[in-house]
Protein backbone atom coordinates (compact mmCIF):
# COMPACT_ATOMS: atom_id res chain seq x y z
CA UNK A 1 0.00 0.00 0.00
CA UNK A 2 1.19 3.42 -0.37
CA UNK A 3 2.85 5.34 2.18
CA UNK A 4 0.08 7.83 4.32
CA UNK A 5 2.18 10.94 2.82
CA UNK A 6 1.25 9.74 -1.00
CA UNK A 7 -2.11 10.96 -0.12
CA UNK A 8 -0.40 14.22 -0.62
CA UNK A 9 1.28 13.79 -4.14
CA UNK A 10 -1.83 12.28 -6.15
CA UNK A 11 -3.53 15.29 -7.34
CA UNK A 12 -0.14 16.30 -9.57
CA UNK A 13 1.38 13.22 -9.48
CA UNK A 14 -1.49 10.46 -10.14
CA UNK A 15 -2.77 7.46 -8.21
CA UNK A 16 0.05 5.70 -9.42
CA UNK A 17 2.93 8.38 -9.63
CA UNK A 18 1.78 9.06 -13.39
CA UNK A 19 1.52 12.53 -14.08
CA UNK A 20 -1.68 14.26 -14.27
CA UNK A 21 -0.69 17.32 -14.79
CA UNK A 22 1.34 19.79 -17.71
CA UNK A 23 3.56 20.77 -15.14
CA UNK A 24 4.45 17.69 -12.70
CA UNK A 25 6.20 15.17 -13.39
CA UNK A 26 5.79 11.28 -13.36
CA UNK A 27 7.19 9.63 -10.01
CA UNK A 28 6.43 5.89 -11.54
CA UNK A 29 10.16 4.99 -11.74
CA UNK A 30 12.26 7.36 -10.75
CA UNK A 31 15.46 6.60 -9.61
CA UNK A 32 14.89 6.37 -5.60
CA UNK A 33 18.07 8.94 -4.70
CA UNK A 34 16.90 11.40 -7.19
CA UNK A 35 13.41 11.52 -5.92
CA UNK A 36 14.67 11.66 -2.13
CA UNK A 37 17.14 14.51 -2.90
CA UNK A 38 14.24 16.25 -4.69
CA UNK A 39 12.17 16.47 -1.89
CA UNK A 40 15.33 17.15 0.61
CA UNK A 41 15.54 19.84 -2.12
CA UNK A 42 12.22 21.39 -1.58
CA UNK A 43 12.13 20.74 1.70
CA UNK A 44 15.32 22.62 2.10
CA UNK A 45 14.56 26.12 -0.02
CA UNK A 46 17.35 24.44 -2.06
CA UNK A 47 14.30 23.75 -5.18
CA UNK A 48 11.58 26.14 -5.23
CA UNK A 49 7.96 25.73 -6.09
CA UNK A 50 4.72 26.72 -4.61
CA UNK A 51 3.04 23.56 -3.95
CA UNK A 52 5.98 21.49 -4.03
CA UNK A 53 7.70 23.58 -0.98
CA UNK A 54 4.63 23.18 1.33
CA UNK A 55 4.20 19.91 0.97
CA UNK A 56 7.57 18.97 1.67
CA UNK A 57 8.29 21.39 4.51
CA UNK A 58 7.07 19.43 6.72
CA UNK A 59 8.23 15.85 6.00
CA UNK A 60 10.69 13.58 8.23
CA UNK A 61 13.45 11.72 7.01
CA UNK A 62 11.94 8.66 7.22
CA UNK A 63 8.63 9.76 5.18
CA UNK A 64 10.93 11.49 2.49
CA UNK A 65 12.52 8.01 2.12
CA UNK A 66 9.30 5.83 2.35
CA UNK A 67 8.01 8.23 -0.52
CA UNK A 68 11.30 7.44 -2.57
CA UNK A 69 11.10 4.09 -1.95
CA UNK A 70 7.69 3.94 -3.23
CA UNK A 71 7.48 5.52 -6.24
CA UNK A 72 10.89 4.28 -7.91
CA UNK A 73 9.99 0.54 -6.83
CA UNK A 74 6.22 1.30 -9.17
CA UNK A 75 8.22 -0.40 -12.29
CA UNK A 76 7.76 1.26 -15.75
CA UNK A 77 8.63 0.26 -19.43
CA UNK A 78 9.04 1.89 -22.91
CA UNK A 79 5.69 1.78 -24.50
CA UNK A 80 5.93 -1.32 -27.29
CA UNK A 81 5.63 0.46 -30.80
CA UNK A 82 2.48 -0.85 -32.57
CA UNK B 1 15.71 10.44 -34.63
CA UNK B 2 16.94 12.43 -31.32
CA UNK B 3 17.51 16.14 -31.80
CA UNK B 4 20.96 16.79 -32.03
CA UNK B 5 21.14 18.27 -28.70
CA UNK B 6 20.20 15.05 -27.09
CA UNK B 7 23.45 13.71 -27.62
CA UNK B 8 24.14 15.76 -24.89
CA UNK B 9 21.73 13.94 -22.28
CA UNK B 10 22.28 10.22 -22.97
CA UNK B 11 24.70 9.54 -20.60
CA UNK B 12 23.04 10.12 -17.24
CA UNK B 13 19.10 9.86 -18.75
CA UNK B 14 20.06 7.00 -21.18
CA UNK B 15 19.52 6.49 -24.70
CA UNK B 16 15.35 6.03 -24.86
CA UNK B 17 15.24 8.54 -21.68
CA UNK B 18 15.28 5.84 -18.79
CA UNK B 19 17.79 6.86 -16.21
CA UNK B 20 21.04 5.29 -16.24
CA UNK B 21 22.68 7.22 -13.00
CA UNK B 22 20.92 7.06 -9.54
CA UNK B 23 20.72 11.05 -9.41
CA UNK B 24 19.38 11.46 -12.71
CA UNK B 25 15.39 11.43 -13.69
CA UNK B 26 13.95 9.29 -16.55
CA UNK B 27 13.03 12.13 -19.29
CA UNK B 28 11.28 9.16 -21.29
CA UNK B 29 7.33 10.00 -21.03
CA UNK B 30 7.67 13.43 -19.05
CA UNK B 31 5.30 16.00 -19.57
CA UNK B 32 6.40 18.27 -22.25
CA UNK B 33 5.96 21.34 -20.47
CA UNK B 34 7.80 20.35 -17.37
CA UNK B 35 10.36 18.93 -19.03
CA UNK B 36 10.89 22.50 -20.97
CA UNK B 37 10.40 24.39 -17.51
CA UNK B 38 13.21 22.35 -15.94
CA UNK B 39 15.64 23.03 -18.84
CA UNK B 40 14.53 26.77 -18.84
CA UNK B 41 15.37 27.18 -15.17
CA UNK B 42 18.54 25.63 -15.51
CA UNK B 43 19.66 27.70 -18.09
CA UNK B 44 18.66 30.87 -16.01
CA UNK B 45 20.13 29.65 -12.65
CA UNK B 46 16.01 29.07 -10.82
CA UNK B 47 16.47 25.98 -10.16
CA UNK B 48 21.00 24.31 -10.01
CA UNK B 49 22.71 21.51 -10.70
CA UNK B 50 26.38 21.40 -11.31
CA UNK B 51 25.95 19.22 -14.77
CA UNK B 52 22.27 20.69 -15.83
CA UNK B 53 23.40 24.39 -15.44
CA UNK B 54 25.92 23.96 -17.77
CA UNK B 55 24.29 21.95 -20.40
CA UNK B 56 21.38 23.90 -20.33
CA UNK B 57 23.50 27.31 -20.40
CA UNK B 58 23.57 27.59 -24.02
CA UNK B 59 20.62 25.94 -24.89
CA UNK B 60 17.85 28.26 -27.49
CA UNK B 61 14.04 28.33 -26.69
CA UNK B 62 13.65 26.45 -29.76
CA UNK B 63 16.35 23.40 -28.68
CA UNK B 64 15.04 23.21 -25.29
CA UNK B 65 11.03 23.07 -27.08
CA UNK B 66 12.79 19.98 -29.10
CA UNK B 67 13.99 18.17 -26.18
CA UNK B 68 11.34 18.12 -24.05
CA UNK B 69 9.01 17.46 -27.05
CA UNK B 70 11.19 14.54 -28.41
CA UNK B 71 11.33 13.57 -24.33
CA UNK B 72 7.94 13.42 -23.93
CA UNK B 73 6.78 11.74 -26.91
CA UNK B 74 8.55 8.62 -25.76
CA UNK B 75 5.77 6.90 -24.29
CA UNK B 76 5.92 5.00 -20.96
CA UNK B 77 3.80 2.37 -18.90
CA UNK B 78 3.72 0.44 -15.80
CA UNK B 79 4.61 -2.26 -16.12
CA UNK B 80 2.23 -5.27 -15.56
CA UNK B 81 2.03 -6.84 -12.52
CA UNK B 82 3.36 -10.99 -12.66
Amino acid sequence: APPEKARLCVACHGVEGLSVQPDAPNLAGQPEIYVRDQLRAYRSGKRTHEVMGVIAKPLTDAEIAELAAYYSAIAIELKKKP
